[in-house]
């Protein structure tokens, strides 16, 4: 199908009716269940009229409870549905009685349980949506979180909106990227778990999201995929007004067979999704921390000129370890120019340390404006894109807990004000392994990111973005 | 050269001499110097006497200071050597005159400085080396770590001993290894620092540990060697016998050029490399990391007979992430047999589960009993070798914390027990990201590997170990 704009209200919803709420519900039912549509919608406040939905109860958890969909008494902008499998059929054709037609079908148990049974119910449903007209989130999965109405799937999760939407098959991958998210500072305009799709594809909530204009970031994460070249026409489209960040995932038999019991979507072959990703413009990712990553990089760093990186480490081994994994990853790390090094020479000793790039000069984190001053050259270095600074945190602690946060606050300063144009990112390295070290560790990553810094967990994980990330600006396409 | 027996005593010395300290040395100075060797062979109670050698003190840090090796009034086992680079061949004068041979060279700023200076001090000081017979290791290195013995390198290490041992041209990659391979419960016989190597090579240390009775398993981080085949026939003859890993760095151009800056290694060339690879019998890994989750898998696992992974994970997506990361690597991860489903169905409901492998039960964790019969269902199938247990930290923790505690012990004992004869091993997934997470995940990860269970970080982690695993297993070498 295609995107009908009817759809719209329910992310934005005045009336949202819940049917399959037990009478016995209770707040303190923290397990994964229809109870945190409640839950959910009430720590984020949400300001519209909640309507229980059960024949037998008179309230539910304080809410008047009705006996079915078309016994509201107003317009219901949304229906969560979560009965049981068999009972599918007959709310469906209760909401069709209603004239309320954006549903979320949470109930699991169709096709993707490789039953006889399942796949009856399924063709059942299909056709009473087909008749009804109904237009359908899901069944399998766990709907809408908007955090700007208040509405969400899940528990715990922050009120604060942000340019990032997620479109996803997998309930439990939204969960993640709602919680592991705010660590790379990503905040969400929409996120929409859609399962089983049998009424809305990802295309079709992507045509929507290509024109939402609080959306400027776009994340996928796909089992399959009804029009394929929807797909690719659309992120052909709006990929460089909208970076498209996709996780195919299911492309190993493995993994395929996995997709089948999951949302009974067809993974497809790994040869036509390669085609897709070298011809759409969208950007491939492999799991969730990949794509937080690519898309703080996208949030937070001005695009560099070309992929020729500074690193600014600590210790002979780990600017190995640096050199090696930023060029396996498609960065250039050249050598500083003989200029540069003259001039870092008045100021930086010879012994133990190393200017050509990988900078190893972990002392200079013990003076600040050495520092300033080594970063400054750096920067201002023809041969260098951007730099990737990597602190050692138990280095900087020997000196004292304070040393920690003067030179992050110096660091967060000099990202923000981009030394000489050039983009600067952060990472950590510990030699240590304790409490102090993990603690200060998500801590960093959580206040840098927040305040509009890309901060990566690891090399690795920065290298990786950043190489992509000046892919996608060098890119033709 | 060859290994030297008479060095061997340097492991387990009663005399120690630390050439280079300063006479104002404090206690207090936790920054990366040569303090540090006395600090640390105090913390790990060093039994035997300590030498301070310092023409201008009296006393250091309350050790009586002698003005020279050769005044110290009894034979020293182990010269420490951390004098300004300058001064390093009067040093080394010293220590002939004293027939104290057995020398650990600390300071830096020789050829590795790419500057004329340095290449000729490194000129002298090979050559006093060799016509004085010395038995060095380094220079710019950090020595030696031995718990056994008391002697460290590293502040704040374990006392206990270990049958992992490690030879390393970076002593930030030793730093790393003995404070974080106790999280993945690896303990070490030897660690061993040796830099620019003018002395031994990682051969000759090799050839020690190849009959050292206390080292079952050997690591080794290379930036470069000088007699290739010599490594090649030493890893063949031995392999078998002990596993030989060897993360071999530098291998890419930034690499190498950042290797001539380190150790002034010759970095060597890929092709060469990959053909080490594959006819030593060596395991090759890119990071520490992978180096600490094979050795633990080395320590804590009993070869399985093939490939074949069952998976029991929570949640759908998670499911098909699984199975493409285990497939990606290597793992197969086969559908279980109809008659293991037919006895799972009978106490699993078919809605929003997945039976197959992945097994998609996340819920099972609220009732051990029905935990227990599913893995030994598992577990029994003969299309499975070994089986990955993947908890929702979250999941379980809303029942209670001391849920988690529960279903650990019970893990714990399975993964002792071997069920149906088959390994388990154990890796977390959290949907969450809080204080209590990254608390719980870093006291299981230490607790659990600590009894002796092989547990990694994440599923890549396992997958990717247990790869390498199978396969060291199965090769023909």
């Amino acid at each position: 199908m295609a995107w009908n704009k009817d759809f719209e209200s329910a992310f934005y919803p005045h009336a949202v009716a819940i049917v399959g709420l037990s009478k016995s519900a209770t707040r303190d039912n923290r397990v994964w269940s229809s109870v945190w549509f409640i839950l959910s919608y009430e720590e984020l406040g949400f300001r519209g009229r909640i309507y229980p939905v059960n024949p037998k109860a008179s309230e539910i958890l304080g809410y008047k409870a009705y006996r079915s969909v078309a016994s509201i008494p107003e317009p219901v902008d949304l229906v969560i549905v979560s009965v049981p499998v068999p009972a599918l059929p007959g709310v469906l054709e209760d909401c069709i009685k209603a004239n309320a037609k954006n549903i979320h079908i949470f109930t699991a148990g169709l096709e993707e349980t490789g039953e006889e049974a399942g796949r009856e119910l399924a063709k059942e449903v299909r056709q009473i949506i087909s008749r009804g007209g109904l237009r359908v989130v899901g069944p399998n999965c766990m709907g809408l979180y908007v955090p700007e109405a208040g509405i969400s799937s899940f528990l715990d999760v922050s009120t604060k909106s942000g340019p990032v939407s997620l479109i996803s098959q997998s309930g439990g991958h939204c969960n993640w990227f709602v919680h592991h998210g705010q660590d790379y500072g990503i905040y969400f305009d929409k996120v929409i778990s859609y399962g089983n799709a049998y009424g809305f594809d990802s295309t079709d909530f992507l045509e929507y999201l290509s024109t939402d204009p609080k959306t400027r970031i776009i994340c996928l994460y796909l089992e399959g995929v009804k029009d394929g070249n929807k797909l690719l026409r659309l992120v052909q489209n709006i990929h460089r007004e909208k970076p498209v960040i996709i996780w195919k995932a299911g492309l190993t038999v493995a993994g395929s067979k996995a997709v089948a019991s999951h949302t009974a979507s067809l993974a497809g072959q790994q040869a036509v999704w390669q085609a897709f990703f070298a011809q759409s413009g969208a950007i491939q990712v492999f799991s969730m921390e990949e794509m937080a990553e690519i898309a703080m990089t996208f949030l937070y760093v001005t695009p560099p000129r070309g992929n020729r990186a500074a690193l600014l480490t600590f210790g002979g081994g780990n600017s190995v370890a640096a050199a090696d994994v930023c060029s396996r990853e498609g960065l250039e790390v050249p050598t500083l120019s003989q200029d540069t090094r003259d001039k870092l020479r008045e100021f930086i000793p010879i012994s133990g340390t190393s200017i050509k790039n990988p900078l190893d000069t972990g002392f200079m984190y013990m003076d600040l404006s050495l520092l300033d001053r080594e970063i400054n050259l750096i920067t201002a270095d023809p041969n260098i894109d951007f730099l990737i600074v990597i602190p050692s945190l138990d280095e900087i602690r020997t000196k004292s807990d304070e040393q920690v946060d003067s030179v992050m606050s110096y660091l967060s300063e000099l990202a923000l004000a981009k030394p000489n144009g050039k983009p600067v990112v952060i990472t950590f390295y510990s030699f240590r392994s304790d409490p102090w070290e993990r603690k200060m560790r998500a801590r960093l990553l959580f206040e840098l990111s927040n305040k509009g810094i890309a901060t990566y967990q690891n090399l690795n994980s920065a290298a990786r973005a950043l190489a992509r990330f000046v892919r996608y600006h060098k890119s033709p396409q």
